[in-house]
């Protein structure tokens, strides 16, 4: 991650093997270091000069990247080593998720690893991605990255990419590293949620695995870092259908999935159900502080949302706030009739006299300055109206203590979304799924606190 | 729904007022009929003559809108009785929903409906769309809204139009009719089903309800209806707290959500778990086949989505299917290693050789071919390379009995599945939300046949 200057061994005049494009992308995202390509049949690429070898480069190499087809892999690794390199990315496929033969292989590539003290990624991975150093190892142009506080590590190649692009053109949260482990020959998810916990850019961890290598040191790193920062996981293969195909993806071994849920459980880390779910939990986390306890307000434009939110609420263990006079207090000025001023808010009809903006804005300050509320979300149709996304981000940013998540829809929804994912607003396009963000929230606040308690 | 002459009674000069936004939408959403404003005050509207009263009309009124106080509503009906019109929307609010007052208001209302035999659907209503018919009495501007086949019922008003929109700017589907039921002083949602039963232009119906006003007519109601088309029902007010939030915004009584769900389950109604689920299975309803039974072919570009697609099929009740020898010998064409023709069928690397589109199309075409599938989930992230849409609408459509789902992220997301949207293939962001809306759609598939083993 923290790497100067990368060899990339294998890159090639036909775009469709992978070396060219990581190049390719490397430059275009930015990297600072220095580069060497690797080709013994090319003299230069890109306006770069290439070498036939990484032992014909004259300065240090900090990492190299091999992507080259697997049985060249032993000897090129014999070169690093020669060379003193000391990290590698081993893109190249063809390894233990083919079978029998690609088995050995990969042994054959551990022993040289060993014996050589070279730590690798991979084999079968798109590497690293890390915005803030410019450096991207990955075969998918991922330009559209934006730096942030989420690490996002996933075992499989192609899927890191197609994800990563997914992020970059969402009003998601923005990313400190992104790992892709792939066979896991030496480094593994234990290896990467080591090195993020202690990450000062990174606050939140998101993980897609397979398998995992020792299950022990795992549970055992994985509360280590959780306790740090929240770690959000998927893992593949949960049902033996889904963990059969898993072993011709990754080479991954079933896990005994209630053993395993049970060890995260205790160790107060999030599973999330899917990848929406892990998308739509993570942005929360990535955007917004802790709830304190599981008091919740909500203000809506139309009642029936409300209520399925306060619904929602209940069945994942979120309370609904009461206000405190004075809260009921400042309401009432422009909600005007007390039958209004309950929790769930529907500032419907107040928002015909007074515009939308102004009822928003008064009732979520209203509310986040009520000691009795912990979180505030916010339910609002957008459209033909002259609603303004600062009638959210104002008042939640004079509490920045207390979250607050949205659900828009409607027919500006989409601008208005990324308005206020650029605030650091979490925005839903429905409230069910920040309501369930939201208690992931509170659940791990809870398990913090637990933790202190201990203490 | 076919009313050829409308009055609109509360038009006014103050757009805040719904009466003005109501004629707005109704001449902008094209209706051809006859639209008479009625304001006492007022001479001409937006290019039309105002009646002071429904009776000034000379010709016949089919439907009045009644957008004025709640007080005056009961010496309107009068006046619409005097003038023999039959069907009324009551926009106004200010009755049940309010308290005491309201719900005395709302009694009298009903004798007066009783006595003139007038049906009214309202009161806190933003009453039908139909855009078959240019028909609009919403204060939403809903010009975008499609022709289609579900028909979308709900008790809420605002909501009603907030959702509309978020569906006239998905690619989702197309509106048969929209109905808001608001207080329910007259047509209730059974009403509302046993028309749209029968109704020739709905093939699937959409609910979200928060009362309901006689349970044993419903059950029996949705029943009927549920065994021509499939009816999808999201309640509000499933907890106790959620349903002391829905006594105040639609005067709704609560149920004990037990019992409803079991009732729901005998007549095989599918209950949705938020919007974005019922959403999501409207969706699948409204553009796909029933799947003839369980069995899943899932193709992808990247393994790990395959995984858990399997992952969620076997969570939720589904299949993942077996190929037959001449669908693998098929995709052996262009897969090429006998590894990598298993299901889920991963077309990477196979794609870098042929390209995506071509290997897309040529295993959906080949699964879709076998008897041993019933469904196709298409996963893919899309960005930065060829792949083209037609290699999943073209398959599909040369085997139109069996439904095909797609889960699409990545750069190009949103184009890709606008395009698939608008061929009738529904289009997830998310692998699991398509699994889980065809589960939907297996289970009532299994109903509708376990209703024909009865006969």
């Amino acid at each position: 991650m923290r790497s100067r200057s990368v060899a990339i061994i294998g890159v090639s005049s036909n775009f469709k093997k992978a070396g060219s494009p990581i190049l390719k992308n490397m430059l275009d995202f930015g990297f600072k270091g220095k580069v060497y390509p690797i080709n013994p049949r090319l003299n230069s690429i890109m306006g770069l000069p290439v070498h036939a070898s990484v032992k014909d480069i004259e300065g240090q190499v900090d990492l190299a990247i091999i992507s080259t087809p697997p049985k060249t892999v032993p000897s090129i690794l014999t070169e690093c080593s020669e060379k003193k390199i000391k990290a590698v990315i081993i893109n190249s496929e063809g390894f233990a998720e083919t079978g029998e033969e690609g088995r050995k292989l990969q042994q054959e590539v551990a022993n040289i690893l060993k014996s050589a003290g070279i730590r690798a990624l991979g084999p079968n991975t798109i590497g690293v991605v890390c915005p803030s150093k410019g450096l991207s190892t990955s075969t998918v142009d991922l330009r559209q990255i934006k730096e942030g506080n989420v690490a996002f590590v996933t075992q499989s190649g192609l899927f890191a990419g197609g994800m990563l692009q997914h992020i970059a053109n969402s009003e998601l949260f923005g990313l400190s590293t992104a790992v892709s482990l792939g066979n896991k020959v030496d480094i593994d998810e234990s290896d990467a949620l080591e090195f993020l916990a202690d990450d000062d850019k990174t606050e939140v961890i998101g993980l897609y695995i397979e398998g995992i290598k020792d299950g022990r040191k795992f549970i055992h790193t994985a509360k280590m870092a959780n306790a740090k920062k929240p770690v959000i996981l998927v893992k593949g293969g949960r049902t033996p259908r889904g963990a059969q195909a898993a072993l011709s993806h990754t080479a991954s071994l079933a896990t005994d999935d209630k053993i395993l849920d049970a060890a995260l459980k205790q160790a107060g880390i999030i599973r999330a159900n899917g990848f929406c779910d892990l998308m739509d939990t993570i942005t929360a986390f990535a955007f917004q502080p802790l709830p304190k306890s599981r008091r919740v307000a909500i203000i809506t434009n139309t009642g029936a949302y409300g209520i399925i939110a306060v619904d929602f609420c209940i069945s994942y263990g979120l309370e609904i706030a009461n206000f405190k006079p004075e809260t009921t207090a400042r309401l009432l000025e422009v909600m005007e009739e007390n039958s209004k001023v309950r929790n769930p808010i529907d500032i419907y009809p107040a928002a015909v006299k007074h515009g939308r903006s102004k009822v928003f804005e008064t009732s979520l300050d209203a509310v986040l300055g009520d000691e009795g509320v912990d979180t505030a979300i916010v339910i609002t149709w957008v459209g033909g109206d002259n609603m303004v996304p600062e009638c959210i981000i104002a008042p939640a940013r004079r509490h920045p203590e207390k979250p607050v998540l949205v659900s828009v829809y409607g027919s500006s929804a989409s601008e208005f979304r990324r308005i206020l994912g650029e605030a650091r607003i979490p925005a839903y396009t429905f409230a069910e799924l920040a309501v369930i963000a939201l208690s992931r929230m509170y659940k791990y606040a809870a398990y913090k606190k637990s933790l202190e308690n201990l203490r």
